[in-house]
């Protein structure tokens, strides 16, 4: 019995009372604030899960058996999501992609293929004021020396904005490394060469699926593509796209440069691939081989397509719409049930289209109706 | 200063280390016991997570500021899902999808549309000996009361199972329920009318991909499209399919029926949507309209394709494959990779082809083969 020849344990035989009535309120206190293993609602994100909008099926909802007195909200309420759970529900019917989406707390996914770490872009991304907790980011770096690049760049970003203050924070970031070099170092001019289209096109829209098809949740109302040399846009971009209410709409995408004609700064046309499909367009689809593509934007392919950059009225209505058939990657802000209900970006030739243009065909071929924003400009960044 | 009247409090001014000595001790252990809110390895469900065989990108990982001395296994090594973290890396390159998936851990995830449950389907799962904390379940039923119905048999046998032992839980289980009535009620008989295939089959289409899009991860290895009404298969299906290695792999579906002219159980095909193109069936979709499609099986198409369905041989290898061009979708493995690169069941007619069918053909597209197995047998429920 040398053991009780310890003073705490001989108090405790001694007087138990006296030790095991303030141990079992600590112990209990403990519990309260830590004992949180089975219940998701502490380790969501400035709550984030626990107060958005989802409404769960709460008769077929499991309650954590360890839930506490003082979680911060019903865990019956909270999309268990978490690996340690059992079961979760989602009811796609209540999951709204609506004009009110702050008020509704609707989640956005904002998805960028990344090649290249702009700090330009950075700053943009961060200057957005949708609710951050409401935000998801997602990226997918190419497997090469300029991805490894992009990653380092992401992580001091990342770091900076994840580290912050709580509600500065995004409520979940994903990285995904690509799992072959598709996305290649690309150069201005290498990257348009008519010639090298077909391939860079179909790599990037590989890219592009493995992202979404990764990062989509069943909590995500809205995804908005925006490409990562995309340096400058409107505060409120994805208030302004979602006002629209469209299943597809597409900003315009100019590009800022020094007009040395006129000596003074300037902005250009730079994406082509908004455009509305032209008879021409579809009698040189006709006649081609079934693996052919058509690529919008070059002079020896004429569509004579009207193309929503040339549609740019610097005095029109910044919401003015125009219905598209097809579409470019710029800043793009898509329902998530759009592509839940198969929407990709097809690598091959689609109705002799592919990536962004074939989306936007194959959003059209599901039946929904595609839209652009002639006069809502977002900038492209000059090389 | 009544307070200190209580006599613990007045032990503890008096005799301080007699008791703040315990109390320090017990403080640590709870915390170390319960203190978890920021560390997500305590929420994996037997320790999956820290056991896959994901090579994340370490050096640009964030430990949980909260890590505590007893996680099962060092916080950098999991990917960090969870929604309270604060960025996630995933090396898609790195993730195996190989006929080695058990040793290497691969994550194999179960789909299947769900509008009636059956006790012999769910009997089936739960005799697969693939290791269950390696499977994740996905299902989506529909909005009516049979998707009620479905609901309530699913929580019924998903809770027996997952508050049963540890070991035998399935990593996670994500219930969909789809946002229209897709899914319809189906009798036998009106299943099968060729006039309604198309319409039901571009539904199943859309839950097919709404359940895709939602519950593929960035760990994923393997998608094992499983129909609800498949009641019986060698409980090594995923294993044996697995071995094939193959980037798409269907089995073939028989169904168990009485022979009355013999008097005796017999068996005889069921899914004639695996099958081989014929020169026919090419000259039949060549002069299609646009929005037509082919479906197999029905005798006032005759396609001439060689249906995997009749070349099942008793006493044949269960090994045999054959390259197939469309598939059905009663028990297919896919890897996730094809996937990933955009491979989704068209809703729309896509090259005359729709659904199972027509991601045999988007598969193809993407670059990747389809094969079957005629003499690797799985059983359709007899109504």
């Amino acid at each position: 019995m040398g053991i009780l020849r310890n003073p705490y344990l001989r108090q405790i035989r001694r007087k138990p009372s006296s030790i095991l009535g303030p141990l079992t309120i600590i112990i209990l206190l403990c519990y309260l604030l830590f004992g949180t293993s089975n219940d998701p609602s502490n380790n969501s994100n400035n709550g984030q899960l626990s107060n958005n909008n989802l409404n769960i099926q709460n008769k077929y909802s499991y309650k954590p058996k360890n839930k506490n007195l003082f979680s911060r909200a019903p865990s019956d309420l909270i999309p268990n999501i978490l690996p340690g759970d059992h079961i979760s529900h989602f009811d796609l019917n209540k999951l709204a992609s609506t004009p009110m989406a702050v008020y509704n707390k609707e989640k956005v996914l904002i998805l960028s293929p990344m090649s290249k770490f702009l700090n330009q872009y950075w700053a943009n991304l961060l200057k957005l004021t949708y609710p951050r907790e409401l935000i998801e980011l997602g990226f997918i770096v190419p497997r090469n020396s300029d991805g490894d690049k992009v990653l380092n760049f992401l992580e001091v970003a990342i770091k900076q904005v994840q580290t912050g203050p709580k509600e500065k924070r995004f409520s979940k970031i994903t990285i995904l490394r690509q799992d072959n070099d598709s996305i290649r170092s690309q150069k201005e001019k290498d990257r348009h060469a008519l010639s090298i289209q077909k391939e860079r096109r179909s790599s990037m829209a590989l890219a592009r699926n493995s992202l979404l098809f990764t990062t989509l949740s069943p909590f995500t109302s809205w995804v908005l593509w925006l490409d990562a040399d995309i340096v400058e846009s409107p505060t409120t971009l994805i208030q302004d796209l979602i006002a629209h209410d469209k299943p597809v709409i597409s900003a315009n995408c100019y590009q800022r440069f020094f007009d040395d004609s006129k000596k003074k700064e300037s902005i250009r046309p730079y994406d082509f691939n908004n455009w509305v499909e032209s008879e021409e367009g579809l009698k040189i689809a006709s006649n081609m081989r079934d693996d052919e593509i058509i690529v919008e934007g070059y002079a020896n392919i004429a569509t004579y397509r009207p193309l929503m950059a040339h549609f740019y009225d610097a005095n029109g209505d910044v919401n003015t719409e125009m219905q598209l058939d097809g579409i470019g990657g710029a800043a793009v802000l898509v329902k998530a049930d759009v592509h839940r209900d198969g929407a990709m970006f097809p690598p091959f030739p689609f109705y002799h289209l592919i990536e962004t243009e074939g989306f936007a065909k194959m959003t059209k071929r599901l039946g929904y109706e595609v839209f652009g924003l002639p006069n809502y400009l977002v900038y492209h960044y000059n090389e």
